[in-house]
């Protein structure tokens, strides 16, 4: 795979694959929910999973993006949306699955993002906004699509986790230069975590 | 005109007019039934005719995009808008006329797209994806802008021929190099023959 | 500030700051009237005041976009979601808020878009275009995003204005290369001044 090869780092590339899969599912369900056909749920699979990471290299300016270095991402949606298919009825069964595949994306592509905006010179703060910007493109652009409001403007906590998560790998990697798995992993957690939790006792960010 | 020069291709050109014209009335169509003003029909055929073109150059990094080194689109939007808007009552009598139109830019941008991704060496299966980015970007941008789901969304089939129309370029072009304006003409027939077939006889994709 | 030293001119500065104040504005009470919570104000003020700019940026591929290299729009974004959160009641008392400060920030950000798009070599016609572009392009986004028709399709005049203010720009520049700010100023002043009257006396333009 291209990726591994680019960024040579194995702990990268396997955050990067597990958000590819989490976002995947999350827009071959939001397909299922919309009675789209089986297309539709393969193309809202792959708008899930590489518009966050798209927007991310279109702003920093990496053109063609670094997605399309590798067939991954079309292998992923290819599948999610046919197992999405296939397996409708067992899917069904879970509460909120969207949400809970997205949580993981939401971690998973916020910290690979602010990681790679910081290597391509971007300045810290922006990093923050870029990071969290790569974790919420995917599911912003799915709900455009589906004509709903976004996740990132709707009552949960959602923005948040994703600040969060970033500023975590980008103050690691400011202050301990060498090793920044360790809070790229400590940042998904984070974001992940808060987000689930936030989301199972419903709380909310203070609103007018 | 610029964009014949730079490609140093008639069919090209021709197929490139063809298309703009084609989805600039997909837009001026979809604003007439919406009842914007005059104003919102040419910025729809505008949106609709260069928007997939525009999302293609920014993915494969060649900015300013092309469509912006000719006034031609400029002019095929303003003239369709004011076709549209002064012979509104004769356009109202023809049945699914966006559709129509919407299908025979489909071909020709999907055609066009592909080729040009190839040409910036886009590997192939990525450059299927471009094309097909180019035939149905104008239109979901048109419809994302008219707070409407979009085409390759809904449950006609749409995606699938953009696919099967760039496939037939990429094709074409990786086994016999070197004319590959037969391949084009082949892929946007089949591209916009198999659109309007399918949408004629009310074929779909399976869903659940 | 880095745009300062940018462009070494104070008045195109002074024009880009409060442009972003007046699009922050239009962001976070769009987000007040829908209801969103603390956050999604400060993102929908974000986005109003820097998705114009970053439009133009990408197009004319000048990434990563000029606005990050500067706190100032993340600041700005920030302290005006807080002031239109705490400060809520007094801002509902205003009628029309949201088209007040959109408007003005409409002005300001069309000519200083076309006067940027010219500076980056762009045709002037496209630079017109591409002036309108930045004007607009916050406010589509953000209504986008609220998943409703923005306001360049809404029935109100309100592409034309930027057109005017962004060609008035792109005019006195060919015709007086050096000095461009008075231009600039009369630009803003008539796009913001001809979007306000007609939307106070209810003009529009000829519909089907």
């Amino acid at each position: 795979m291209d990726i591994v090869v680019h960024r040579a780092d194995v702990i990268l590339w396997v955050l990067n694959f597990l958000g590819l899969v989490a976002f995947a599912f999350s827009g071959a369900i939001a397909a299922l929910k919309r009675k789209t056909d089986i297309v539709g749920m393969i193309i809202l699979s792959l708008v899930a999973s590489i518009c966050g990471g798209i927007t991310r290299d279109i702003l920093i300016g990496d053109l063609p993006p670094e997605i399309m270095h590798s067939y991954l991402p079309l292998i992923i949606a290819l599948s999610t949306g046919l197992i999405t298919f296939f397996f409708s009825n067992h899917i069904h069964k879970y509460a909120y699955p969207i949400d809970f595949f997205d949580a993981i994306g939401l971690g998973l592509f916020t910290v690979v993002g602010a990681d790679k905006a910081l290597a391509f010179g971007i300045d810290p703060i922006w990093s923050i906004g870029l990071g969290s910007v790569t974790g919420v493109g995917g599911g912003v652009i799915r709900d455009v699509l589906l004509a709903r409001v976004p996740n990132i403007l709707r009552k949960e906590i959602y923005f948040t986790p994703a600040i969060l998560g970033a500023s975590i790998v980008v103050i690691g990697k400011s202050l301990f230069a060498i090793e920044s798995s360790l809070f790229m992993i400590l940042g998904a957690i984070i974001c992940t975590g808060v987000r689930l939790f936030t989301l199972r006792y419903g709380w909310h960010m203070p609103r007018r």
